[in-house]
């Protein structure tokens, strides 16, 4: 659906791309690291590093591959970049700040989950100085280059992760966003940029801008690909106080691949729309609301006015403090070591008092109520992603103006806890910017991540990754003499009430496992008499797979099955691990309390090995019990 | 377990006693308005109202109530007492500050509910000015004196609330409670406080205080009291940015009534508790501690260092500023119009800046963070409500040192989105406060209310109240022919599905409720498809009683009536009222998030009506799914 504005070089860099290569095996992960390091190692034209890995040092990653299956970690091989205001280990992070610079013992924990995925750090990226800014052009490291026409701004704050995609130096990349980092540079590269919930990603390891707004992002060359990143990145790290579970929607927005049909997408009253002038971008937008019309999409008009109040509270509003607070100590002693126009924004936070903040707030939470009147009309808005581009040479002229027209559209997201996706929608066919890339964002609920990424992979008319599970279960067929029933626990066979599935002729179909979105409890004898047994729960967050046995019943007797089942046990519908639906156990959870989680075991009878070992501690009450049902 | 403080004659004016007048005739609202006109309009010797109802406004509420069934209403005929600044309709709110009083037309949603379910203003008590205090004594109107011996202090800032209860002048009041306001004068009075789960007691028509900590409190002569009207009390709001849906825990802490064993009770370290001399006060809460281990609690020392940390925070840091920032133009327009203990406490907020603010909640999630990790080892917190109580000679000689005092033990709660319980713990056997009431505090996790309540019954020995189940069903026949099944939404007679189980030639057999140990949710149409559908849970604590039809169906055709079902419902057993145990509708808990509960509604038919009714908003879309499935 969409034009792809990358060179073939950069394409050739994708994560799909490497994954495929890696699985044809022409291509090792130390051949990868060879052919990027003669290319970061020459000169910077657009500013992109901050500081580039070393071969040495990415060959360092790449041997711990060494022997692994590529289809065993789903970032195999796959280089990355870093946004340097995020921590990898060894190597110093400066927040575009030289004299604010750290080396950390320990990479960002978001960084970690990824290294432990396979993927290989290329390099600490160019920022807007503290990530105060959306233009890249605050740093000390040079102004940083747009990838696709240097005289053209790269956007910021996280410009050098999003050049470093667009050049093909990195598969992807990550940045932060806290008014909309993550998503103009990605405006102005024809990328992927992903803000995602906040907190599902750990700021850990970040230096912060606005701590409670910050958010970890993500820039890829598709929609498939920032998927990939996001589903191993997000996770829970100790000791972060932001940091909050992933409780992914239910709601799906594209309900067929390649199609928009019935999406319901808000888009700003044409007067709320603004574009400083800039004819390319004006026609750009009206050509991709055509498109979507044109797939099917249902285009409503809402009033934007909530959404721009909250973007003014937060860029005239005290938030700014919350920059100042988070670098204090560095701003009041060496206030000469900042970039001009970093110290004049920061410096400004001294105008507001605390009951000022305190007013905002509330003010705040009154603009969140209004927004949120929005979402039972809409399941998600689209707006372009910034109003309009400028050269490196309008920046300089007006740093601060010209920055500030960038997040009309972004600076709402974050404070109203908004999930958001940047992505590319063509070319300007016309005007001053013709020729450039043009991007809109696609903007809905917290935890509507996974359902947004799906949105974009319609948009962009991405296929669906081919993803081959190991077990798959033929769907069931349409003869409703039978009735398709996952078991788990005391009726698996072997299991002592197996014999209820055998003496109704009931026949094993396959054993495969849950889809990873459950919970399994050994539950006490107390609750749930003997023989002992499991009960599995389906959750929000953290679920894992757990094994199951699938069995076909016949249909006239599955109701006496049924009525056998005592509480806290009972029969729903469960999700398998190649998404289809069956009949199978459910568990009461309030029956869960005092429960030992065993979902680590990965089902039932793993976890019975385990407590019948002889020497385990503890076991005995429940071993023998099994051992006498 | 407890002995009860509060005078015969106030004993008489607890809920529970109303309701069994009510019910067996005896007394009639109009009788109870005239008894209590007859009190309130004498002298007001402990300056507890700000303004007493009279006769004839008392009456048109209780007029409200003629040829209804006292049964049909949970709070029928039941005098309350509102601290006052929260609205009243037609009486003025002054928040103890005559000038800033204005008259709201409309009653604090709060309140129209508990009128809504019978309950009958009687007045607006005083408090500490603007909800600034936890004395008692810092009111234009008077200070408030202890109803037990009026040289003492009654606490605050809920101070008239609390009296009222205590002089028998109101079955319950409602105060708010920022940092201890709902709690510390409970203490003082020997009664049940409930500062519930920050957000789920509207505060909508509350003169702020800390608009972000705010909350509803509840006081009662006993936690059945209490639970009576948290249950009538709790619920979304309109409009209100603050609120939050209850999602009542499934933790139970009391395993049987009339025992705490096993219950894990955090205890903080002895040196980190605080009394200021009080031998009083720390000899009876020894003796608390003693009763808790008789009545089987498992004491668990904890840390209390990051609640203090907390407390501190807020008693020494920026949220004054939010105080302020709530009635600015009014302090800054008539300052003198303050009282002077008042006006230099938010005059206060000066010295903080918003980068001091933005610091203090970055200081706050760390704490709140690391306060959390408390609760893999304890179920609840046990603590004095306050650590000593003074006189108001003593208060006056020192306003603000002797109320910060009051404070040690409470001012975390809010601020760590913590639920809070104050209950009586006996008198004070030895020392200077000999013979005055002491109070402990249970605190536990957001959301815990009910489980708190229930752990007060059994710690205040309070019995279950009987409630006899209006319809028996018959045993099932042995007869495995039929199976019997409850229903509970839309396969309910009348409703969409109930064809499905007529065409199987399934037969109704009652109508009746559950057991009181289920809650109701109305699951949104994005989780469980049209027709619209209730989702039924079982829970540990907090269960309600909920209506059901019970069908007898041919085993042989279940099985097909079963594999029909979709997530997230199944099929389980559920034990009706009167202890029979049946097949019946499951959900899964995960899908309940967002989900409205609607239990208070009894069932879903009820709730229906209610969302059916014309003239109340926002109903619909979901009234128009469902008559038209």
């Amino acid at each position: 659906m969409q034009v792809n504005v990358l060179p073939e070089s950069a394409r050739a860099m994708s994560i799909a791309s490497l994954r495929a290569r890696y699985l044809d095996g022409s291509l090792t992960p130390a051949q990868l690291v060879d052919a990027l390091a003669a290319r970061t190692s020459g000169e910077d034209a657009h500013h992109v590093w901050i500081r580039a890995l070393t071969r040495d040092e990415m060959m360092a990653y790449a041997q711990r591959l060494e022997g692994r299956d590529p289809a065993s970690l789903p970032l195999y091989g796959i280089p990355f970049a870093i946004k340097d205001n995020i921590d990898l280990a060894g190597v110093p992070t400066t927040a575009g700040c030289p004299a604010y610079a750290y080396t950390p013992e320990r990479s960002a924990p978001v960084v970690e989950r990824l290294i432990a995925a396979g993927a290989i750090p290329v390099g600490k990226t160019n920022l807007d100085q503290f990530a105060t800014g959306l233009s890249g052009q605050r740093s000390p490291y040079g102004a940083c280059r747009n990838a696709l026409d240097p005289r053209y701004a790269s956007g910021g704050s996280s410009s050098g992760s999003a050049v470093a995609v667009a050049l093909g130096l990195a598969a992807f990349s990550l940045g932060t966003d806290t008014a909309g980092s993550g998503r103009v540079p990605a405006a102005f590269h024809g990328l992927v940029g992903l803000k995602p919930t906040k907190g599902v990603l750990s700021t850990l390891g970040v230096v912060p801008a606005c701590r409670s707004l910050d958010c970890v992002s993500i820039f890829a060359q598709s929609a498939s690909d920032a998927a990939c990143v996001f589903d191993v990145a997000h996770g829970m790290a100790d000791g972060d106080p932001y940091a909050r579970a992933w409780q992914p929607s239910t709601r799906a927005f594209a309900v067929a691949p390649a199609t928009l049909r019935g999406v319901r997408f808000g888009v700003p009253r044409k007067a709320q729309l603004a574009f400083y002038g800039d004819d390319s971008y004006a026609a750009a937008f009206d050509v991709a609301l055509d498109k979507l019309r044109t797939a099917g999409a249902e285009l409503v008009e809402i009033d934007f006015e909530p959404f721009l109040a909250t973007a003014r509270l937060l860029y005239e509003g005290p938030w700014v403090a919350e920059r100042l607070a988070a670098i204090r100590a560095f701003f009041e002693s060496q206030p000469d070591a900042l970039h001009p126009v970093t110290r004049q924004i920061i410096g400004g936070a001294a105008r507001w008092s605390a009951a000022d903040a305190f007013a905002a707030f509330d003010r705040l939470a009154a603009l969140r109520l209004e927004a949120a009147q929005v979402w039972e009309h809409i399941d998600v808005m689209v707006t372009p992603t910034s109003p309009t581009t400028a050269t490196i040479a309008e920046l300089e002229a007006d740093p601060i103006g010209v920055n500030a027209r960038f997040g009309y559209y972004t600076n709402f997201v974050n404070l109203l806890d908004l999930s958001a996706l940047a992505v590319p929608a063509g070319v300007c066919a016309e005007g001053a910017h013709a020729g450039l890339p043009f991007g809109v964002t696609f903007v809905a609920r917290a935890h509507d991540d996974a359902a947004l990424l799906a949105l974009a992979r319609a948009w962009l008319g991405e296929t669906q990754e081919a993803s081959a599970p190991d077990t798959r279960v033929e769907p069931q067929s349409t003869d409703a003499a039978t009735v398709r029933v996952a078991v788990v626990g005391a009726h698996l066979s072997g299991e002592p009430l197996n014999v209820q599935l055998t003496e109704r002729n009931a026949t094993l179909v396959a054993t495969t496992t849950t889809a990873p979105a459950y919970r399994l409890y050994a539950l006490p004898i107390a609750t749930a008499g003997t023989p002992v047994k499991p009960g599995l729960v389906r959750v929000s967050d953290g679920g894992t797979a757990i094994e199951v046995e699938v069995w076909d019943m016949p249909v006239a007797a599955y109701g006496s099955f049924v009525t056998g089942i005592r509480a806290p046990l009972g029969i729903g519908t469960l999700t398998l691990a190649d998404g289809s639906v069956v009949q199978g156990f459910l568990c009461e959870s309030a029956a869960l309390a005092g429960a030992e989680d065993i979902s680590a075991y990965g089902g039932w009878r793993a976890y019975r090995r385990h407590v019948a070992q002889p020497g385990r501690e503890g076991t005995d009450a429940t071993t023998n019990a099994a051992a006498t049902p």
